[in-house]
């Protein structure tokens, strides 16, 4: 194994939705050590604008760099629609959103060529899934939707109670009418909220989960890379946060679906704009 | 009139929940300029940590500073409940946060000394309004309740669905059956809830509107110290943001209750800590 390959993967959020990509980065990847940064001072990006998330991702990035990752993995839909070419452009180490390979995901899946993309304002304002799908088949024909209350809905716990259900077919009920047989879940809070979400659209329609995409293509570019970890000792996680939030430990097992190990704090002034 | 007076408000806010409390002070103070900071690159504070909204409330107040203001509005729950008196000691000049007069409103108004507040998570587990109902009489009971998802609905626009009832329903039905007669309206957002919330409490709870509140304690302040404004130009309001989020405008608009003048971007970079 090369040194390189012994390094950490490095997965940055806003907060701590991308601990569902952690999730399956440790159920497909078991021997991979992660260094995680949850941006929780400044969440959400969503509603942010692009300048302003550009700018947030860089300073992410460099301080996971500082812990020596060997890959990038942008486990946050809003940094990942706007900040992942930017980001490949200016750092010599690969870099992985989670939009992309919902949208192979997507395009593989669709029997009818009709494809659901939910996900926030932000995700959805930039039709960076329609980008991404387009390029890799430009016949499909997308809807989507911004749901702007799943992310409370999921932090506050809700995922099982009625009104959540109703707000569900709120916001998704047009996406079935319309036909479509595949939905991308375009939120890395989406998937504590997948029984409901499939409650509304039945059996018919298949959910991409980006996070299960996503540890599937961290998981190949490492392969072909030549910087899978080889066997070793057992990996230890770092979890990092710009605020611990009340609440934090609790929403974030919720999201990790284990108990969170330790979580060290860093200040937002401790990350620099290089 | 001094030259002290002729200076502006200012009023700051983690985002646009405080344009209800700057309706208010034009509404009470229609001769009175105001400067507004939103510092929508880093909403909400509600969820953060006391050091992290202690750190951005000076930067707000720093931003207003510089643009010359006779006192400081902290249109916040959240930076109120943690940063009034931290900003008080720092600064020679008037600040006030909107928890006070919610309180002194709260303690006024109950006839059985039985009050509820309502807010987020932030301003709940900071016991704020206990502490200060407390001060003024330590025998009122205080029931109090967070409501993560009212702020989400204020912004989605969803003030009068079903689901919105729903929801509030959830909430308050344990401080409704507790049978206080008062509810502080402890989070800026609220105000644009206040049908739904009524709905759920019928007319023999009074809902405290801190908003409303706020204003009435700013336009006195003013007047004992000799700072308010006589009569001239009309007066130019000046809004800043440290972001223009998705929907921006039409979420502004709802919070002011009028069209939003012209809004300039500061980037959080030139928000310097002192």
């Amino acid at each position: 194994m090369s040194d390189a390959a012994s390094r950490p993967i490095g997965v940055f959020d806003s907060g701590i939705g991308g601990l569902t990509v952690v999730a399956e980065l440790m159920r497909q990847l078991p021997g991979e050590e992660i260094v995680y940064f949850g941006d929780t001072a400044r969440l959400p990006y969503g509603p942010k604008s692009e300048d302003t998330v550009k700018q947030f991702a860089v300073q992410d990035t460099e301080f996971l760099l500082s812990h020596g990752v060997k890959i990038v993995v942008v486990a946050c839909n809003t940094a990942s629609s706007v900040a992942v070419d930017d980001l490949t452009r200016r750092y010599d180490l690969p870099v992985t959103g989670v939009i992309a390979p919902g949208a192979l995901a997507a395009v593989s899946s669709t029997l009818i060529g009709k494809v659901g993309v939910i996900g926030t304002e932000g995700t959805i304002a930039s039709h960076a899934y329609r980008r991404e799908i387009g390029k890799l088949d430009r016949d499909i024909e997308i809807l989507e939707m911004s749901c702007p209350l799943f992310v409370p809905l999921a932090e506050e716990g809700w995922t099982d109670r009625e009104v959540t259900l109703v707000i569900a077919h709120e916001y998704l009920t047009p996406l079935r009418d319309a036909g479509i047989d595949v939905v991308v879940l375009g939120c890395t809070h989406y998937p504590i909220l997948k029984g409901t979400i499939g409650k509304v659209f039945g059996p018919s329609v298949k959910l991409i989960d980006s996070a299960e995409e996503t540890a599937r293509e961290v998981a190949e570019r490492l392969s072909s890379l030549g910087l899978a970890r080889g066997p070793g000792a057992p990996p230890e996680h770092r979890f990092f946060v710009s605020d611990v939030p009340h609440r934090f430990r609790e929403q974030a097992e919720r999201f990790l679906g284990a108990p969170l190990p330790n979580v060290s704090l860093v200040t937002v002034d401790e990350l620099a704009t290089p």
